[in-house]
């Protein structure tokens, strides 16, 4: 991890290619820093040049008499490395590298750009870029835009770091329009240096920031995220525009960024297990960020919705349903305490319906019944023609209310942007009760502080008290390695999963000793089949035998699969036998993702899966709460409730299942696929059936 | 359908309860047409005041000494009938009535509504309202605001008829501040009178309203609305946001206007079978609004992305992707004439990142490589700190380019709303090219004239040549509505169905005259079952015999069911055999839905349909086309291919059965409800196995 204090909250910046000239990027910056109101010491070096804007200006980083603690580097790309090394002669701890035409621009950039790396290392210097836009602290006793942003925020409790420069500056200029504060800005490029972790960490321990926003096209190591996450989510809400969703704007993404794409579907199941909170647009990003410049955490999905305007409190409704919040009706009794004040064409069951003529007492008394009901409220006033209050006293009344019930978050819509709402918005915002205009925004800004909510809780790392037979699943799986095989047979695979508690359906080898003894305890119906190392598609090739009723069926299975042994040339086959269970058939899997390692999958077996894709991930480790989680994600899952007269499957079991794949799989980066299909949930009986496991040779 | 000319083009309009007080309602609305600059006479009306402005003021309307078109009512509820009756004597033709306190506030008011309603019609009056905020037309030769808005939009092509007045307001306020041109606004209120229906039957020969929003929280007629949709559709587009679609919101709907709720799948399907475009939220409606201000309809799903900010484009690829478009990858020719003039570090494939140093000329040429090859073109361009080119002159090569493509919409986003942008927005703008902030919005535009283009060919009423033989349909029916059952045998479902074209699997009653050569030509496997009106669950009641391989078999059946007969007291039960078929099992049903009448479902049978409620729907008539469209429609559609060594079911014999059920339940108001479940879809064998339909007794 690096140290970012200096970088973020330097004493003395140097602009090297800084230029008197407009429409110079290095002059743009030095004009930033200077009209910003810097607080220290800066700095502008260009050879050609004495002064730009009065300021002393010198011919290169080394001949600046004190001690710089950022450069900010934006000459032309031929030139970088050796301003990289005159920093490293001049002790200059971090660089911003801004100039472009590294990895971005092809084979011979990405050379340069790992030169200037190791020349960074070899300095001990901390890079940011290049390729970037700069970094901003517009916290009052720094006041730095060292970037050539047209924008600079007003100090809050938000930090934002982008992979995207352009789309970065979207953000500055958004932040403020709206008034966000927005105390650090940093804008990772290239990422070469420093990464969306390092700048996370380093925020650890920064009370100032509550919020952080991350916009990544790619992860520079997720792993290191998820962790880094877990560590500071308890203080900090973290949250994520992740671009490249799907699947052709992952390859744009590709293309744009170099890095690898991975199904949307993980990154999701990642996101959430980390306890980051997704957004899906830059509209919501923003709506997210108002909402969490003083965000209050509802407990619960219950919204209160009130309104004067009878249309918006219908609205409001459907985007409550849509996002997974609730509108409950009201009790008769808080009914019957709204209908003491409220006339008889107002509604009273929620949302409550107050109509035009609502004043300012109607929404104290209206806001304070039905807000001890819920979770949260949506305040809906859109000035009438005919006002009965101003407007800001409507706003005292929901501040004075609102603060009487601190845990609850409290959201306005005005329906209006319009100088009639100006005071009003104005009241609310400075009480951090954020203000929307449109009905379905602020259901968003409730919808993510509810997701606030569960990623409290996401992302904690439970552990079941399970000892794994480790020695076991290693000794069969280095036996298997040295024979240079790449498929694993049942019985090691079984072996294996039973290592690490995954529960195993009953089976015996027909040439076993004990198989006589297996035949006895489990009796009729049983299936037969070919077990050998490669051989794919059983079904298909005769390999399997259902549905045997008797000694008589099970002699001419065994008989008929010897025969399609042979034709399929399998000199080492075996015959495995197994009861027929019946019950619910399940899938379990896990593959390894080049970026997120093993990732593990759930779904319904049958065509299910096949037709509908109904699957849900996990990116392992897989906590035993992040695997219910998983179960209950898959559209199917009621299938797995009580269901045409089988009982409820217990989700409990199959998630710690789930979870010690998780383990198996991360316990050794040797197996590189693991594939249960089926395995048989029944009343009482339950196992995996049939089990495919590769490992990497 | 009503005359709505002189409702919208008054030649003189009196205001009735006009006021020289502010914050009166009347008043609002007087001074909204003196001051709005109304091309008509004006007079105000109240007993109380000699003259309001400077305009003489009259104790009634039968005082006023010429003829008035349009009479707006703004006094109090006790009045009211007296001011229509009023009205009614002075022969005005039109009144559009402010006034609240009707059918929204209980019985009291609703009995008003309906004496006024009668009064208007005894007077041959139109009548608009109560309950609303008033009517605008603000075409130059008419600039009438008779309503309590504080918006006044600019004339253009866009009509916007709305059942809400307080969001109607916020939409007039979008619609100001976004410079969009909205000739016409309709307030319905409580739609005492006049409905959406009539004003849209009224402007279908307006040629200067191409496009036309409904607000609605419930239809006023949805089979009338169909009708003028289909009539209107070739050449207005029809936009239509919908509220109350959530449970909770059709809740919360159903007691602000008194409507009946619908299950929202239900209207979806009404409104795409209509060629209406759905819109689902308010921001939707405006950024679709702003689009068909100069609409170009695509002719299919491919996007060209042309961007100088990588990340946006990604997002914007995103957003194509979730919204149904395509961004295709380019073909190898037009990446090499994009890579004859673009800069190494640019992606050609699509979308097209030109980084920022793109000038005018590569916009022009990239968008004219790029839109050759698509329906459509997504341009983004911010204007970078580096401009080489003003920005007009970016603009100016854009709308060069999407001019030489006249049938392919080009769409414009800005990622920002700062001055730096404003020169070309002004000018794509001027251009009839919309220009978003937002890459989401963009998208959401060129989506939205997707649909327009589906819309087109959605509602066209095609039918089959089939000639159902009604006649043996109706004796059936009322055979057995005469003697007062609800419930039909399968022998007479069949029949009815089979009178309408659906295949019947085949089958015979064990106690039929022809059974024995049933026997021969059928073979086993056979199923027996009870087939008795009223018998429900037959599965769970023991009433159905499957698998039966031989005549042993059969005749044990036959007796097992007589004993479930004598058990379940089923005097009239006769036993029904038919063949076993195998293959894909379907569902079709139909229900009456209070509003919108038959309306039709479909689904595939066994787990999916009920663990997943994957079901879609069509309200009578459905179509062919729109039929095959519901098949089309469920998640679970890729079972219907061809799948694990199953054909590919033939769709199109499926949707001429949907078409013919729905032809049936317009044909028989009599059929409640029909279910055919399962519908069996084997190689060869097709048909209904079971049959249930209701009556209405």
């Amino acid at each position: 991890m690096k140290r970012i204090d200096t970088l973020l909250t330097p004493r003395a910046v140097a602009v090297v290619g800084a230029s008197p000239r407009p429409g110079v990027v290095g002059g743009e910056i030095f004009r930033n820093i200077v009209h910003g109101g810097y607080h220290g010491a800066v700095y502008p070096v260009n050879p050609n040049h004495d002064q730009i804007e009065g300021v002393k200006c010198y011919p290169a980083v080394t001949q600046i008499p004190e001690p710089v603690d950022l450069a900010v580097i934006a000459v032309k790309r031929d030139l970088v490395l050796d301003v990289v090394r005159d920093c490293g002669a001049a002790h200059v701890p971090h660089l911003v590298v801004i100039t472009a035409g590294f990895k971005e621009s092809g084979e011979e950039g990405a050379q340069l750009e790992n030169a200037m790396r190791a020349e960074a290392a070899r300095f001990g210097i901390d890079l940011i870029g290049p390729n970037c836009m700069g970094i901003i602290n517009s916290t009052p006793e720094v006041a730095l835009n060292a970037s050539f942003s047209r924008w600079f925020p007003k100090p809050g409790p938000i930090a934002f770091i982008s992979q995207s420069g352009s789309l970065g500056e979207t953000f500055l200029e958004f932040f403020d329009r709206m008034g966000l504060g927005v105390s650090l800005f940093v804008n990772l490029g290239n990422r070469a240096g420093l990464t969306e972790n390092d700048l996370l960490a380093g925020l650890a321990d920064d009370p100032r920031i509550t919020t952080i926003l991350l916009y990544l096209e790619s992860f520079a190591d997720p792993h290191e995220l998820r962790e880094i996450a877990a560590r500071i989510g308890g203080t900090k809400h973290l949250l994520a525009l992740k671009a490249g969703r799907t699947q052709a704007g992952a390859a744009a993404a590709a293309s744009h960024t170099g890095a690898l794409a991975t199904p949307d579907a993980i990154v999701d199941a990642f996101l959430r297990q980390s306890g980051i909170i997704r957004v899906f647009s830059i509209e919501e990003a923003l709506v997210a960020l108002r909402a969490f410049s003083h965000p209050r955490i509802p407990r619960g999905r219950r919204v209160a919705i009130l309104t004067n305007a009878g249309g918006a409190g219908i609205i409001a409704t459907d985007a409550c349903e849509r996002t997974g919040l609730d509108v409950p009706r009201f009790s008769t009794a808080t009914q019957a305490k709204l209908a003491e004040f409220l006339p008889p064409e107002a509604s009273i069951g929620n949302p409550v319906d107050m109509i035009a003529t609502a004043g300012a007492d109607d929404y104290a008394r209206a806001l304070s019944v039905a807000i001890a009901e819920t979770d949260a409220a949506l305040v809906i006033f859109r000035p009438p023609i005919v006002l009965k209050d101003p407007v800001d006293q409507v706003a005292a009344n929901i501040v004075r209310i609102a603060t009487q019930f601190p845990d609850k978050p409290v959201v306005a819509c005005t329906l209006s942007d319009s100088e009639f709402v100006a005071p009003f918005t104005t009241a609310l915002t400075a009480a951090g009760i954020p203000v929307y205009t449109m009905p379905e925004d602020g259901v968003a800004a409730l919808s993510v502080l509810h997701q606030a909510n569960r990623a409290l809780t996401a992302a904690a790392a439970v552990v079941d008290q399970f000892q794994p037979d480790h020695a076991r699943a290693a000794a069969i799986i280095d036996r298997i390695r040295a024979t240079g095989r790449e498929t694993v047979s049942f019985a090691d695979g079984a072996e294996i999963l039973s290592a690490y508690g995954v529960p195993i359906a009953p089976y015996a080898y027909v040439d076993d000793a004990g198989f006589d003894t297996f035949m006895r305890d489990v009796g009729f119906p049983l299936a037969a089949k070919l077990d050998a190392p490669g051989l794919m598609h059983r079904f298909e090739r005769g390999a399997v035998i259902i549905r045997i009723n008797n000694r008589a069926g099970l002699d001419r299975a065994i008989a008929q699969l010897q025969v399609v042994a042979q034709r399929e040339r399998l000199t080492n086959a075996r015959i495995l036998v197994q009861p027929m269970l019946s019950g619910r058939e399940l899938i379990f899997g896990m593959k390894r993702d080049p970026v997120f390692g093993p990732v593990l999958m759930f779904g319904i077996g049958g065509t299910l899966v096949e037709a509908l894709h109904d699957v849900s991930f996990g990116v392992a480790p897989v906590f035993p709460n992040q695997a219910e989680a998983m179960i209950r994600a898959i559209r199917a899952f009621p299938l797995l409730k009580a269901f045409r007269g089988q009982k409820a499957v217990a989700i409990r079991p199959l998630a710690m299942l789930i979870h010690r794949l998780a383990r198996l799989s991360m316990a050794f980066p040797a197996i590189a696929e693991i594939d249960i299909n089926p395995f048989i949930v029944g009343e009482g009986a339950q196992g995996a059936v049939d089990i495919l496991m590769k490992l990497i040779t």
